[in-house]
């Protein structure tokens, strides 16, 4: 089995990684035939999910013994009855004392504002470019300057506070599994009583 | 007595309304004299509260039981000492508890940006100076409408929800008289699961 093919079938169908992996291996690496697998045993696909309105959710809320630190976070699903599943809540407490512990500045990649990082990229780009460096290995490290800026600023790229071998994304994976329901983090607050925090 | 002394003397001093009050009639309405005597009995001025840092405080959290309305609320103070007093823990969640209910827009009338009122303000009265109105009945008019859209949309303008003869900043200057400190709502978050809520 090939990890691209593990990847693509998970960021095709929003399926959790085991549950693709298996349907991958019983495919024999088919990802069309892994798709049926899934469909098969009633593990909904995310363009499917993507059709329903998101409406519902909860607003999670976490505050440190000390009440220096807050973290308010709403998280989206298609019906109540997700919302209030064991499984969401988890998450849901999981994320916020995630939120709180890491302090990311955004939900996803597409959240960071262009101004942010761009500048950082161009200079990188122009810096290896008069380094003489080839297209090809510029493109893969102007690509990993950018991932590594997301891991560290981004929700769902963050490695799990909890279980850093898992990110918050896989987290979110697994519970579009086990709820079928279509489920992101909308936005959250986090405030910190110091000066210098923002 | 007159209001508007009295006003003034919690505008200067940043102290309860229910002190200013004693002091003023102790001081048979001087202004300065009510001063001196808030100072003898240890009630300290905002203005010399507002030489000290303001780096302490508390963030609140709230959540409605259905998790459908949060609120998360920073408010600081100068010392860790008040923000674990129990008049300070009081306010806090009884203001988490009234933003939850009033959905308030702004901590306070500063924080309008320009745009939101201006235009509207403008335009009511160019109506009025074309309804040929004298312009201190225009002034007043303006003024009356901003001070509604202040009580409807800030914070510290507004009624509380709990005793609605008082208003946040009554509760908060009270609270600034009972702990000695400058303390403020420095900013707050208010996230409701629904579509067309923000």
């Amino acid at each position: 089995m090939k990890i691209e093919d593990l990847k693509q079938l998970r960021d095709e169908t929003g399926i959790g990684m085991m549950d693709c992996k298996r349907a991958l291996a019983e495919a024999n690496g088919d990802i069309e035939r892994a798709k049926e697998i899934l469909r098969e045993q009633g593990l909904e696909m995310m363009n499917e999910q993507e059709q329903r309105p998101v409406r519902e959710g909860r607003v999670e809320v976490y505050a440190h013994h000390t009440h220096k630190v807050g973290v308010m976070v709403d998280i989206a699903c298609n019906t109540d009855f997700a919302a209030k599943s064991a499984e969401f809540l988890t998450f849901s407490s999981d994320v916020a004392l995630h939120i709180a512990a890491e302090a990311p500045l955004y939900v996803s990649p597409e959240d960071v504002p262009a101004d942010v990082l761009d500048a950082d990229l161009a200079e990188f780009r122009k810096t290896l470019e008069e380094q003489g460096k080839p297209a090809e290995i510029i493109e893969k490290a102007v690509e990993g300057r950018a991932n590594r800026y997301y891991k560290d600023n981004c929700l769902i790229k963050q490695p799990f506070v909890k279980d850093p071998d898992v990110t918050i994304e896989d987290l979110l994976a697994d519970l579009r599994t086990k709820t079928g329901e279509n489920i992101f983090v909308r936005r959250f607050a986090r405030f910190a009583i110091e000066a210098e925090e923002e």
